[in-house]
């Protein structure tokens, strides 16, 4: 793949980006490394606060992998110095830091998920506390003196902060130039980041510049939007696919997108090149979902694992055991449920004591698992409910 | 004077002061310090840069006097992490940081000067690079943290410069938080500067209280008009009266002003209580305006150097030997003049060679001190010139 002509790697690696500043820079770099073979540095920097990553979190990965895919060298950059330095907003509400250890757990954590889809060997894990934590005060001055207030505040957000009146702490000011100091730090020839991220993205290049340095390429990832195709995916809204879900449930909520988002996962949740998606346009949309259900599973378990859950889907779906149309009842808030008080709610038995017997013989499911505990820890979403013969979905928001 | 009763100590610190954040926060200061002994500690702020002082600048340090004067501490702080780090203003011209060694010799020259007003076994020097300089990433985030930039924002200069466009680096804003670190770390009880100090002072205020230190009270003094009476006193100016001036140019430079601004001058230059001023007001102006001169020139140098000063003035001036009005030329600009070509062009030899030999003869006075050097450093300013019997007044601007 890294052989492949300038222009057909290009076109790889635009696929999925939301914008590229410039892409005849990169063009120029790929042009570079084609002739030198030195492989370009692409950052993209996480929160030391290691979330359950969701597919939401791939696009960027995916964007990483990418140029793994043509031979460059990835930089997994955890941003430990804002953990280090803990929440400063609430001023009164002193939150203990974050320890060293916290992050290095995290970091394992972090590895753990995102090794499923980047290569390990071309991505460097670093963390930016080993530049920062050894600055002082002076070379804080200096770098701060290397932006104009007008500048930063031309960020969306803080310019929107400043003119309602919502306070702006003083150092929310110099994350931007840290993360700018990154890139200097890392010599990134690129960074990857959230639309939401440009504005400190394009801090990099600055100062690259000011330190002689050639400005790294930004390059955005559009934010997905969740399962409902509304807003973007999120845990807290319940629209969201995890990627340490099993692979039945995995594979269950990507079947049950609509069919113009499922164009969007397959560009932003898969390798598949544009062309690749345009031809499956011309095919049957159900079984074309199915194969990017497949496609999904497959990358965060097995390709087994993913055909199993197509057997299910089609078994229980497909061919009846589960109908087609099942009742949406609200019941309770995140947190845990009492799941006979859920049955009877929801009318999958009468009785309480039903309820209980129904869950001791082996008789409910939640989202096709067999479930045998009273209680259930539920986050805010919708699930698929089998008590017996009978299906509810029942949604805790 | 330390035991006089608080409502007379209160009016003799008031005096001068432009505003006291909060007088009545002072006045129960004062109380305590009655009760316990317990000295306040009075911190200003001054420059790394040790300037040649002149009078403007004594109006601070007079007040730091005054505490002096009822048995408190003061604390004459120079700010030479701001030296340490150098003027950052103009991006391109790396302007060389100034060293500790520098910053050392520049506290002898302030001693020097200071201690000419100030009691040495009363004043603290310290250096806030002890506690800036240590200063770690973390720790300046978490200082930033406690400020909103539409707080830094509010002060009349930056609030300026950003509606007018012209560029505030960030690392500019950090610097009233600096000043109230400085005061954290100090436990100042007061803190004295300038009008224009005024916000920044206030910082101050903000992070003791943040820290569970009472906040300081905040005094400033006004700015000192210069001996033309409108503008600020200022060496660029060429309006300065220098305390470092031998006690003949002082003496005169006072007498020259008019009889408006000797009055402030006996406010903001004397330890002369209102009552004093006032009963004077009642007086011959002429007199109590070399009574000043005598008081201020006696402050720097001797009360002999004084007496003297005032003869000469006295048989020059008064008793004719220097005409009542000398006609004023331009000429030249600051910096080394012809002292030949200067008395030539001013009309008081009509050659140079002439002018040559009447520096020779000791027929030369600048300001009424013999000159018998051909070169003459000029700073912007006027200078009385006596040639002969002729006199001219040269302004070099």
């Amino acid at each position: 793949m890294s052989f492949a002509p300038v222009p057909e790697q290009l076109a790889y690696l635009r696929k999925g980006f939301a914008e590229i500043i410039r892409e005849e820079d990169l063009k120029e770099r790929l042009e570079q490394y084609a002739k030198t073979g030195r492989p370009l540095r692409v950052k993209a920097g996480f929160d030391p606060t290691a979330p359950d990553l969701h597919l939401g979190h791939t696009v960027l990965l995916r964007k990483m992998k990418h140029f793994q895919d043509l031979g460059h060298t990835v930089i997994f950059l955890i941003g430990d110095m804002t953990g280090l330095i803990g929440d400063p907003t609430g001023r009164n509400t002193a939150r203990p830091p974050m320890t060293r250890r916290n992050t290095d757990q995290n970091a394992e954590t972090y590895k753990a998920q995102v090794f499923k889809i980047l290569d390990p060997a071309k991505t460097e894990v670093r963390f930016n506390s080993d530049w920062l934590e050894p600055l002082k005060f002076e070379d804080v001055i200096r770098l701060c003196s290397k932006y104009t207030v007008a500048r930063i505040l031309e960020r969306d957000d803080f310019a929107k902060r400043l003119k309602d009146g919502t306070p702006i702490s003083l150092h929310e000011l110099m994350y931007p130039l840290a993360q700018g100091f990154d890139s200097v730090q890392l010599e990134c020839d690129v960074e990857l980041g959230g639309t939401d991220q440009k504005f400190n993205l394009l801090v990099g290049r600055d100062l690259q510049r000011d330190s002689g340095q050639p400005p790294q390429i930004v390059a955005t990832t559009p934010l997905l939007e969740g399962t409902d195709g509304v807003e973007k995916m999120s845990k807290s809204k319940g629209n969201y696919i995890g990627i340490t879900e099993p692979p039945k449930v995995m594979f269950r909520k990507i079947m049950s997108i609509s069919d113009e988002l499922m164009w969007r996962y397959w560009e932003l949740l898969t390798d598949v090149p544009l062309s690749g998606i345009a031809e499956r346009k011309q095919r049957e949309p159900m079984a074309v979902k199915m194969e990017l259900a497949r496609h999904i599973v497959a990358d965060f378990h097995s390709a087994a694992e993913a055909q199993q859950a197509e057997d299910d889907f089609n078994r229980e779906v497909r061919q009846g055991a589960e109908p087609a149309d099942i009742q949406t009842v609200d019941f309770g808030s995140p947190g845990d449920l009492r799941v006979p008080q859920m049955l009877q709610h929801i009318g999958l038995a009468a009785t309480r004591s039903e309820a209980e017997r129904l869950i001791k013989a082996g008789a409910v499911e939640i989202d096709g698992a067999r479930y045998t505990s009273m209680v259930f820890r539920a986050a805010a979403g919708t699930y698929t409910i089998r008590g017996g013969k009978k299906w509810k979905r029942v949604r805790v928001s």
